[in-house]
């Protein structure tokens, strides 16, 4: 089969890989529909994370299973299905409590490269849940947000407790926390702040649910969410970079008593004690728990309450997945979409 | 009317002091009954904390209303008090969130300094909580706890989201942890781990409903709570010091998911954010609002619902102030009780 593998950084190519074939029981093999390109993957590809060897990119993915191991029960050859980019049993604590992402037997999809014609998911009945019936074409891109992006800015707003009465600012204006401005709105909350300095992007945050734009940021930016929330600083803050400066913006423009939501994948990042201790929030984040949003997101899109594909500003085929990270580290593609 | 100046770091004494006056109509001036030494106090007594000329210490405190401007209208000359270390209007909208430590209006309490005969009290309509009657003197150190450690660890275990079916664990054998393990008990949980080394303070922990107690600390102590819980974490952890050890041994003692409780006032902690990004719990801690516990704290207490006065192992009179200081930082008391 065909797949992204990614040689050093800034070197990514399409190849042959081994087709995978069922190794556990518990296994099931999917022929991807579409995958997608994600922020993470540019760590690498700009080489802020090292690359060690050629390796197999890609974690998110819908497709249609084409064979399940012995023990699959909840999903059979030809359903359409979804799964987070953490494959998990959904049986032991940690997952019942809500964390599949921390499940006790968890793996990441991204070891086993999702940008490819075909993927083994491990724990599939804990992993992937089947669309009610086939998608039109028209869902598929907002089903393949799900994965991930929309999984991750939903788990930010829950995590934010963005909800009706209240004042959320979103500081990152990529996919994911796009994604969150619209998970925001649907979660009932009174009024969304985008912090963003790029039109278009603006433009889709004002579509999925924005009602104010602050360009500043840093100390500014701070300063501009208090003048607009009386001097308090938001409810709500949902953070998704995962730089020290965005890290504490968000803490910064939330209120005492207040709730930031992060989920950009803090790199360099140190917190420093006393402050977030008078800073009175609550902090609470890390590795999106997506499977437990699944089946709500699913139902959501399928009755088209919700267009999280609209994220997607670039669809390319597999085999020209390499001019998709290009757009992407060069900031010409919000999110990349590949069809398989 | 006598109270206690810090000189410099280890030079503590009783002296005269100014009577406080009416200065605002919304003030109070009490007759303190009781005062107290808190942790937080050594640290400008070890020199850890600069001492920047003579100041008045002391932010606990109980007494009886001697006087009260002219538009208080929620407690009256005679009743008998109980205040936080901070004074709040408790109207404003972040008092009414529950979070007065962090009022608009909030004026700290140890800037007035509460180890002495008198106080003014500012905000006296929201800082105050009259008891229901005239407590007993057996009532009084109870009471006086409520005013800082009590409100503070239960706080810490309301924030560590403590209740039924949950595993605690507490870091920091000092008063407010101590008094941590009271209020967890009260809020319903099934298992308490108490993090002491010290025979005496596990006694106290065991009295307050702690069930096992580990004397392992840093990773030796993570690695035992993990053994406890099925290799999981705890699910709510209270920290009540206030160190880099302390925080990352709360961090890590919790399972993904699970809830820190920090009201350790933190010196010299750097949280490693790649590292709180992957554990997937919950923090949330700063300077307790004690007030929004109040009603709720007297109750328990004029009830003997609880005891939390056991906490304190040393009466002085106010004038031997000094001695109180000494025998707390050579640990030779938990927690000290001024008789005025």
């Amino acid at each position: 089969m065909r797949g992204v593998i990614m040689h050093a950084p800034g070197d990514v190519r399409v190849e042959e890989r081994e087709d995978p074939t069922i190794e556990q029981p518990t296994d099931a093999i999917i022929r991807v529909e579409a995958a997608c390109i994600c922020g993470s993957d540019l760590w690498p590809y700009r080489g802020i994370e090292p690359v060690n060897g050629p390796t197999p990119m890609g974690h998110e993915y819908v497709g249609i299973v084409e064979q399940v191991g012995d023990e699959v029960t909840t999903v059979k050859v030809g359903d359409f299905v979804v799964g987070s980019f953490f494959a998990s049993d959904n049986t032991c604590e940690i997952c019942r409590a809500g964390y599949q992402s921390r499940c006790v037997h968890a793996v990441g999809m991204g070891s086993l490269g999702t940008q490819a014609e075909l993927l083994r998911v491990p724990l599939a009945d804990g992993t992937l849940v089947a669309t009610p019936s086939a998608p039109t074409p028209e869902q598929i891109p907002g089903l393949l947000a799900a994965s991930d992006v929309l999984g991750t800015g939903w788990f930010a707003a829950v995590a934010a407790e963005a909800g009706p009465g209240k004042t959320v600012a979103v500081v990152g204006d990529g996919a994911v926390g796009l994604l969150g401005i619209l998970a925001a709105k649907q979660l009932g909350a009174e009024r969304i702040i985008a912090m963003s300095r790029h039109a278009d992007r603006q433009a889709l945050a004002r579509t999925f649910g924005a009602t104010d734009v602050v360009e500043e940021r840093g100390d500014a930016g701070v300063a501009k969410i208090k003048e607009l929330t009386g001097g308090l600083g938001a409810h709500s803050v949902i953070e998704a970079v995962g730089t020290q400066e965005s890290m504490m913006q968000a803490i910064r423009s939330t209120r005492p008593g207040g709730h930031v939501g992060y989920v950009g994948v803090s790199h360099d990042v140190e917190l420093p004690g006393l402050e977030l201790f008078f800073s009175g929030v609550h902090l609470h984040g890390g590795p999106a728990p997506v499977r437990r949003f699944l089946p709500e997101l699913i139902g959501l899109i399928m009755h088209g309450a919700i267009d999280p594909g609209a994220v997607f500003d670039l669809t390319l085929p597999l085999e020209d997945a390499d001019e998709g990270y290009r757009a992407m580290d060069e900031r010409r593609a919000i999110k990349v979409l590949l069809t398989v």
